[in-house]
């Protein structure tokens, strides 16, 4: 077998994978737990892949100090889907609990790409469900200020009478545009707040009893794609027949109902995102990821904000430690520069699709000698166009 | 390392995955064609992933021999998702043409517990849309026979009228009772076949020309779970805003327009499939298969019908050839049979929890030699259990 070459992989997503859980799957492929078979040919109902379960359930929990009124549902179809089951789920639950008839209000905070979409969402599912639900932008940076990148103070919000409101939502990190938020938003105690944390999962401590519902994609900062984790309160579950009518699928309460197991869950991907968890254990758990993940994002904004030639397209207030975005004078040499990167082996540093420029995505498993190589290129860049024109 | 026990896996699924296919994923897991990641790692994007897409692809047209007027599909959720998908997407593309206002009918044919799920799940749907859809249960074994593992002739089942009939749907393969279809149902030209074919699924060459979709979980015949595979006829492809109201993840055409790629697919689980689907052609492709298939099978049943220890509750002319199910005279003595087979590193052979009994699922990846050593054990056992009565 060739040698591996050495890759700093600043993906978006699927991003980087620790080695040592990519090396421990590796060396447990054809024979996990001396079961003589692979995870994925383990039956979901088996012992050793109900262990399996139990346990990266068990780690989340430990991890992520999850009470024990909130249940941890394995889901599929990643945030996307989650678009949808937000929305049915949690108005049928305020509609469980007020009444068909009443008037439900849905409100969205919009702060970019992935939040817009999910408002699209359930603007569009709740414009055909001729119904009174309403779905409410609490604010929107596009509107507000132009452009995403900024974002507006949250006593500038528009949120809707609490009351009527099944649920204020919010991504929690918007992988597109590079916006983190510091803080949970305030909102009423009685409406539940939904974070979309696909993209900073387990990056830090996150105060779990302050939300209806927290989910994420696993291939960020968890695992591999295929697997979406669903954080709820258990008091949100919503009979089935009550609310919107919904694919049995995105039912939160039929997953929790059967462990997340009514049909085939992906088993290797949960598999793979329990090994995840293991490594973050090992790794001193969040507070210490959050210690290296602010370490790593400081250097990288410091070099942006000395720089002549680099530019942060992101307010200081909401800059996500994340993704960090950047853009350059023209696109010519922002091409310049990832033809550059690219050379050197750092890979996926391109810019989303819809809004160009450069994006370092700098989750957990980057290590922080990785984002010094990239600073290191980015110090011999600048010099070498600032000296030049 | 210790050495891998050699297990005979009959796992309804997730199941066994030929031997060299994990060896390959093995060997590629820290380092996918010199790109120094493994495919969990790679963008979905990224040039590399989309080359063992479309190579997935193409496998899959070249061995189902698929025509170019179907697009394949990568989906999540398994077939419960799509028992929701289909009946959302082709009462659409039956209300495009027809229009909204007219009543429209979906056909179930009820062979076993999947289809009768799927027959369910349209009801619950249908129920809901307070509109004029309308689920015709054209034939249901347990109604007919008061049990599955029975098929009433075609001729006897009752379709709707093929003006109003949005589709007709049935399950190739119950998996949990052992019904296979012999031939493929004849329906009127006009209306769209929906086969589930999530059990067997490439275990033998299948007439796509007949069908309106075909569908199938990976995780029996492809690979590993997390990944549904969609072949639709591409004037079914109706527009989202045309039908019923559906999750955008849900939507065919959403699908289809995006290549799979609305948002982040199972890359991994793709991959796996695409390595499967090469073995199968190594191994002779599908007609090589089916000869195999049928090899297996028939061993199988002839064991159990010259037996006065086995009896199989399924009909002759609907035995399936993947998932061999039978009984014993007691429970206590199918309890006997499996502990003795455990004993042998047979796994995974108890019956489905909802029926019991015994099920030898001996898929493509099945070799001969593991369903004769199961036949000898069954010899053994017989004459040990009528030397002893």
């Amino acid at each position: 077998m060739s040698t591996t070459p050495y890759v700093l992989n600043f993906g978006a997503g699927p991003a980087k994978i620790p080695t040592s859980v990519l090396e421990r799957a590796q060396s447990e492929m054809l024979n996990y737990d001396n079961s003589g078979m692979s995870v994925m040919e383990l039956s979901h109902r088996s012992k050793t892949f109900g262990k399996i379960l139990d346990g990266t359930k068990s780690k989340l929990k430990s991890l992520m100090d999850i009470p024990d009124n909130y249940e941890i549902l394995f889901m599929q179809g990643g945030a996307t889907t989650q678009f949808a089951a937000v929305f049915y789920n949690l108005v049928a639950a305020k509609q469980a609990k007020e009444g068909n008839e009443q008037e439900v209000i849905v409100d969205y905070v919009v702060s970019g790409a992935w939040s817009n979409k999910a408002a699209q969402e359930a603007e569009r599912l709740a414009a055909n469900e001729r119904s009174t639900i309403k779905v409410n932008r609490v604010t929107d940076s596009k509107k507000v200020y132009g452009k995403y990148g900024s974002l507006a103070p949250e006593d500038s919000w528009q949120l809707s009478d609490p009351k009527k409101t099944a649920y204020v939502y919010y991504c929690d990190n918007e992988t597109v545009h590079g916006v983190e938020f510091q803080q949970i938003p305030k909102v009423d105690p009685g409406v539940p707040l939904v974070a979309d944390v696909s993209s900073n999962f387990l990056s830090r401590p996150l105060d779990v009893r302050k939300f209806g519902v927290i989910y994420g994609g696993a291939q960020k900062n968890l695992g591999p794609a295929g697997v979406s984790i669903v954080i709820i309160r258990k008091d949100l579950l919503a009979d089935l027949n009550i609310g919107p009518v919904r694919p049995l699928m995105l039912d939160f309460k039929t997953m929790a109902d059967n462990d997340s197991m009514y049909n085939t869950p992906p088993t290797f991907s949960i598999y793979m995102v329990g090994l995840v968890l293991e490594w973050l254990e090992d790794q001193g758990g969040l507070a210490s990821m959050e210690k290296r993940n602010m370490a790593k994002a400081k250097k990288l904004y410091d070099v942006i904000d000395q720089s002549a030639l680099y530019r942060s397209p992101v307010d200081v207030n909401c800059r996500s430690r994340m993704n960090v975005v950047f853009r350059l004078s023209s696109e010519a040499l922002e091409a310049e520069f990832l033809a550059g990167v690219a050379e050197l082996n750092m890979v996926q540093l391109k810019g989303h699709r819809s809004v160009g420029g450069i994006r370092a995505s700098i989750y957990n498993s980057m290590p922080e000698q990785d984002v010094d190589q990239l600073i290191a290129y980015m110090n011999t860049f600048e010099k070498a166009h600032t000296s030049t024109n």
